[in-house]
């Protein structure tokens, strides 16, 4: 890597940083409003620290001839999410006095979207710190979706190829130009981060907690104001934010025509189409066997079963009430829907629903070719011809998703933690969902008590899981690094 | 299906049956031997039943005319499997008067070479049924051993075209005319299981106890005559237990030429040597684990973790002692390591040695393709080029491995097996290793409790295992059934 590709780099992540030192004064602006000034001095602080870490960055200049190869951006991408939880992690440490292990996890499973915290006694933390964390999860989301939507699909990463805006049969009549998409995508999560604010007032939550709540619905992020997660709030509450967990885990891309009166592109969408169909067949089995099983009257399994599955599929990370206590059959269903996830293109973790689809194509071609070996089969997804390059780049990323949550729930039980805590904190981490199974990460439980060395896995585990794996670890080979 | 084609099935049928009829005799010799003829009307019994039943369909004559087509093999490997359990049961209802679900369950487990049991108080068992048990195992080795070698290859499954011996830069070099070489493997499986006797013999194990294990040791089986499986014998019999267990990993095929007096196939081939390679791994790391971490001397650490880590990846399932109490990180390795399995061509189960490494091949490729966008990669195992057909479907048979155990687990738990139980249950039965993990169906304990719905499914679940899977499920598909 050159000299000034370097410089180029330290420059962008010297406006990210600039930017979150901004976003610290947010949760400033919130203490005021409330008259709770105690931990103003920290938001201070971190924010100077980190501005001027920016402006060092920024001030270095930006060399006028160079450019950044594609290449560049597996490096750049990898290197904004850590420095930004780097600096991120600061108000955590200042206020709560949290060892930088605990303050830098939390601030990872924040800006991932994950959900996951060493915390507890959320119920009477400073406000500010509230505030930070869901502010954290929603930059993380909007972050994101940047990347899925204009990043990764150039990068080739895991099939996401298969998004991508230039080809011609698939994006141009829905997408505008990037820069116009960007905007309009922007404008999308405002607007659905005003409604869910708005539809939690109306429930009867406060106004703290509802936009606590709502910065970490759309972004599918997970934290919330209370221990009990959202078991403090009313049914109405619960109701409320499922369709905005749903919202946020459809393409964002396809909202932008949405927006502009073409609602066709998100209703003809086969991924729209197949995270639907998954999510009620869930639903239905579900909320019939909890009701038959369990001893809640119709309408409470319903809305525990939906607000419960919805919160797991797409990683949001919520809870109402101690699932995990739910019995053998709801354990393994919460432990199988974490790796769906959402659409590509959302706030949302897991192996995403397309490369099941793409993948189930697959396996009935392959039945059919056993059937007719020297028949040609020609297999889409979403008007979309399955190439070669497509078909391997997702054998790859599942077998790297499999490998990395094999291999981190191998690292943490040598670690001593029991089978149960390590396979489904592995697999949460890097499907980025927030919750655990088992009574020590489960959902009435927490982080907190796990060993550092098993946070630092952790974390690594969320960044893997938020840059689909590949785009942080095509840094590790030769390849990369050679020239 | 014409009825030419179901005529010559039934033909093929029943000469298996009539296989199997003489089969039962065996054990009849046995037990005159050792002068314990209570059990001689049984063996009589199930073995004029089945013989009838033999005649009767291969009575109805072979039409000369017809010929089957490769889809028909489909059919017929299927038919094949589920037709010698159905019988193979009688002997097991008629000496124990065991319900005929168990029955099936512990057949279906042995000519799977499973090694599952609901037997339990094995040492006190009739010795015909013991040795009926163990000959079933013996007789399923042999039986996959050849239809992996000469009829899934053909069938385009789960990527094993990589083994047509028709390949020029493959097969033939190594492989004599495939009829000589049936003859070759069967003279390798007996010579083998002649030493293994010879083996355990002169480790000081009685004559019964060394014939039974050897029949389901070179079978990877793992039935054995006592509730302490291998635990009831010397150091020294475990010590000669691994070399045959691995002897029995390795490719048959390349025995053929290794017993002509050349070596070099079976010491240059990838999955060989990518096999020995795995397995030193975990003998390294899990040793000093073990050693580190328990309180057994050195040798004895290097005995049990030898001998039990080669038992589970080879899927015989011989214990030594309870391992499932080792802790949570031995728990995770013989987790994982039940799903690796041997090598294509031998008689173990699990996904197999070459789809791990031409999954490797791809996960490099794929990364340096993502460096080098435009640059044309040929990716090749063991001097075979992987096209795309081998990669979808080897992509198409990890998908439905992994969906199969994660259906069966889930149904499983449905049953109200606890989520160990299920998951492991659903493991062991898929990759065919015997043992799953916990207090119920762990080393120290049987299947026996498993209400009778699981019984069956896990049945379902080690047929599908031993076929490869979609050997089994292109039978479900409409392609198939359409003329």
């Amino acid at each position: 890597m050159s000299l000034s590709t370097l410089r180029i780099i330290g420059f962008i992540l010297g406006i990210f940083l600039i930017t979150l030192a901004i976003a610290m004064l947010v949760p400033m602006v919130g203490l005021l409003v409330m008259n709770q000034p105690q931990d103003l001095n920290a938001f201070l602080w971190s924010s100077l620290i980190t501005a001027v870490t920016g402006c060092f960055l920024v001030g270095q200049g930006r060399p006028k001839n160079a450019s950044l190869r594609p290449r560049d951006m597996y490096f750049l991408t990898s290197a904004s999410w850590i420095v930004v939880c780097t600096f991120g992690a600061l108000p955590m440490v200042l206020i709560e006095h949290m060892s930088y292990t605990d303050a830098f996890f939390e601030t990872m499973s924040g800006i991932t979207t994950t959900g996951s915290t060493v915390l507890s006694g959320l119920d009477n933390l400073s406000p500010g710190l509230l505030l930070w964390r869901s502010l954290l999860q929603w930059l993380g989301g909007i972050g994101f979706i940047g990347m899925a939507v204009a990043i990764l699909p150039l990068l080739r990463v895991g099939g996401m190829k298969l998004f991508q805006t230039e080809s011609s049969d698939w994006g141009d009549k829905i997408m505008p130009r990037s820069h116009v998409a960007a905007k309009y995508i922007v404008l999308v999560y405002f607007t659905f981060t005003f409604a869910c604010i708005g539809a939690y007032l109306a429930s009867g939550m406060g106004w703290f907690d509802a936009i606590n709540h709502a910065l970490t619905t759309v972004s599918t992020g997970g934290y919330s104001t209370s221990d009990n997660s959202m078991g403090k709030f009313s049914d109405a509450a619960h109701w409320a934010a499922i369709p905005f967990m749903l919202l946020a885990s459809l393409p964002f891309t396809l909202y932008v025509a949405a927006f502009r009166g073409n609602l066709r592109p998100l209703w003809k969408d086969e991924q729209v189409r197949g995270f639907l169909l998954i999510l009620c067949g869930i639903w239905f089995v579900f909320t019939l066997w909890q009701w038959h099983s369990g001893d809640h009257a119709f309408m409470d399994s319903l809305r525990l079963v939906m607000f419960n599955s919805t919160s797991i599929i797409t990683g949001t990370g919520y809870a109402v009430g101690d699932y995990s206590l739910w019995g053998s059959f709801a354990f393994m269903i919460f432990f199988y829907i974490a790796f769906i996830g959402g659409c590509s293109g959302s706030t949302t973790g897991g192996l995403k629903i397309f490369r099941f689809q793409v993948a189930l194509t697959l396996l009935r071609g392959n039945l059919k070719q056993m059937v007719h070996p020297r028949a040609v089969l020609i297999q889409k997804y979403n008007r979309h011809v399955l190439d070669e390059d497509i078909v391997r780049s997702i054998l790859a990323f599942s077998f790297f998703f499999t490998i990395t949550i094999g291999l981190l729930a191998l690292a943490l039980s040598l670690l001593g933690l029991d089978p149960i805590t390590a396979l489904t904190g592995a697999a949460t981490a890097v499907c980025n969902v927030g919750p655990g199974l088992g009574e020590t990460i489960g959902p009435a439980g927490n982080f907190g008590s796990l060993p550092d060395t098993a946070k630092w896995l952790l974390s690594l585990g969320m960044l893997l899981g938020r840059l689909e794996i590949v785009t942080l670890l095509v840094l590790l080979t030769g390849a990369f690094w050679r020239h």
